[in-house]
């Protein structure tokens, strides 16, 4: 059932990443990146509210940890990996890049770590309400995002010549068959997906695996597997900035939507889930957020940069599951 | 007593506002953002010395972070927020921003995350002996700071066309009536904030304000009025080299040479200031001077950085009134 | 005994600094650079492994410490001072210096930082298996690193009229003379080296001083004269490729390289050496690189910001003195 379930989840990924594709080359390269980390986010998003209404709040803290590196170090280091054997050096908007450095920077950096560290000096009445009030303003921040990129400063960063190359290709399918089949693979792979961790569960703790390394690693693989798709098939076909936009939109989207969406839905159930990291998850989270921006900086990659972003997550792979 | 202490500041912070921008035209971006900021910190360092004389270190240290956090947060976001609204993109010299980056990371994360992790770990006599290495230091490499910027490299890193900007404004004042009324405004709000310092407190704690609080975001907010008033205006009129210059430059004054100079006049006081920030204050300050750092350093700003800045400092501000 | 040996290493050094400078104008800067890290770095890997082999694990990793440390401040902040105290600004391939600081935020930050975290929350044996993991992908990731500079992206990143600088110059001596000479020195060096080393240590301890402060600065100076020399003597002919180079590429070997070789060969030993640097020398790594990519990153230098390097590293050597 397992294998089934993965090969199923797989074969609809690329349906999706077809259709996102589609749809992007319509929509331009923002947009196309944004509806793709959208529909791979709500999986995420269905899976945690499930575990956040079983008091799994372990769980949950987890798989966001694993959605953001796995986001940044696999997705991102697979695809930067997979294009820069084809090309020699893939280039992107570097504007871009930089604004969301800063926004990775803000969201997991100073709204992740500031609450953990204050956290170590405070009472728990207070650590709640420092965490719900710092959730209101990471969704606060989210929606500016939204609007300054969609509407106050849509195209103002853009390069010269980057419309020119939007147009080079041709969408495979019209607009709203790509939407539908979008919607339709979303919803098949929400459904398998949480059959699939349901699945998981047993399986690997016959292996002796802890919940902890299954929430970061095989959770977040999984969930991924649709971004992950597509962002390595638009390494391959050399628009790295969709590459970018799925790896570090996607997991904007995590950290400063999903993630305080969370917080605030915990105080509808029985235990509130205060927006404190364990430490090991939070130097991850850091470190991987340090390591993409280096790397990403500079609106250049090759094979090598992708390299270091993989063996970046294997070492955390394996930190997790030795913890 | 209290309000028309602050309308009284906000008042003579326009006026300080209008002489250093008349002086700044004179003079050109650099030197005069450095008189606003070393008229601006005029003020906290003498507040600073009494506080520093009744033995009040947590104060002393709030303050420093407060205007740190300030600075950067505050003052810099505010700017650029507004000067965001106004125009869509604003510039300023690229070279100037990285230039200071590496300065704030001198004095913020190297000067004073070092002792701090080191102390953890030393006997307090040792603790002593390397504040004082640390301050000496420090001030050093400031002063070498005025002679790099105004001696050895003035003019150096202009871009081309920056000259030209300059000779665009004509000065509202004259040098010397700038200069007078900008010295007479700095004494009367030093006498002032001192009053107003005084008045705060006992007003603060009938509201259940911790010291902590007060230090950090309250003094720092009312001894940072006329750096405010004049960077915002700046960012108004799209001179951002001025505006970043007036909340960096003012940041590095109080980490480089208030700091430092307070640790060392302390070995003539009953009690000793080690350069030692409490882990709460230290991350703070590194968390903002990292976020300012990747948002200054392309040398463009929109409303949404600014956004994000004020964004930081509220989450702190929460942060430390919680704590 | 001490006095002499250390001038001896001294003179030594201006030979290898010679025959580096010959082949690096032959070979061009990488590959002359390079040179120059191995044979810096093979006395460091001897007298390590000799240090290991006794089971002395402090001095190990306070070497290992030491050299990162020293080659990015001291080596680097020397160099970048004298060579600005010549030239007003002196610039370097914009590139290579993102692409280093990106090995470095992996090597000493991901590598180094990510087991000393996760080492706090696991089992003496897992922590043995997660240092040989991140040895083996260390080493693995530095070999890529040199496939992809020597072959896959040999000259991908040089800038226009790069080359002709190379030819401007004329070798001292030929390539085989220069070989010769720079092979037949670092024994010399390697061998005196240690007797040095052995010197130092009861000399040292007469005068009080700590081990922890001989391994991380005394032997690090002197393991160090040789890129020190070079580096010094690049800077001084405004080669500040070759400079960046031996300080960045010296550190890079001694962190991607020497410390997970150090790791591996452990096994054999009686006591196993696990990649968990104490919180002081990780921190004193960490603060060194985030200057060093602050100062290095827009590929343009001035004494100025080679004086901060030796400023961090002056409060460095006081904190591990103190200590």
């Amino acid at each position: 059932m397992f294998i089934i379930y993965c090969i199923t989840i797989i074969g609809l990924a690329s349906f999706m990443g077809r259709s996102t594709e589609s749809l992007s080359i319509v929509a331009g390269s923002s947009i196309g990146g944004l509806l793709n980390a959208t529909f791979g986010n709500a999986v995420e998003l269905i899976i945690s509210f499930f575990a956040l209404k079983e008091g799994l709040i372990g769980v949950v803290t987890a798989s966001i940890t694993g959605s953001v590196i796995g986001n940044l170090l696999l997705v991102g280091g697979l695809s930067i990996f997979v294009g820069g054997l084809r090309f020699k050096r893939q280039s992107f908007n570097v504007h871009n890049a930089r604004h969301t450095a800063g926004i990775l920077i803000f969201a997991v950096i100073v709204s992740f770590v500031f609450p953990a560290v204050f956290a170590t000096k405070m009472d728990p009445t207070n650590i709640n309400i420092l965490s719900t009030v710092v959730a209101i303003i990471m969704i606060l921040i989210y929606l500016f995002s939204l609007l300054f990129r969609l509407v106050t400063h849509r195209g103002v960063y853009k390069e010269p010549g980057e419309e020119e190359h939007v147009h080079e290709e041709k969408p495979e399918w019209g607009v709203w068959k790509s939407i539908i089949v979008l919607a339709v693979t979303t919803v098949i792979v929400a459904f398998i997906s949480e059959h699939l961790v349901g699945a998981i569960k047993p399986v690997a703790e016959s292996f002796g695996w802890t919940e902890l390394f299954i929430g970061v690693i095989i959770v977040a693989i999984v969930g991924n597997a649709a971004e992950h798709a597509s962002a390595i098939m638009m390494a391959y076909k050399n628009r790295m900035d969709v590459t970018v936009e799925i790896a570090i939109g996607s997991t904007l989207q995590i950290a400063m939507f999903v993630a305080p969406i969370l917080v605030i839905v915990s105080w509808a159930f029985a235990t509130f889930m205060p927006l404190v990291f364990p430490v090991t998850e939070l130097i991850a989270m850091v470190l991987a957020v340090l390591l993409t921006i280096s790397i990403t900086s500079d609106g250049d990659t090759n094979w090598f940069e992708g390299a270091m972003l993989l063996a970046a997550y294997i070492i955390m792979g394996f930190g997790f599951f030795l913890l």
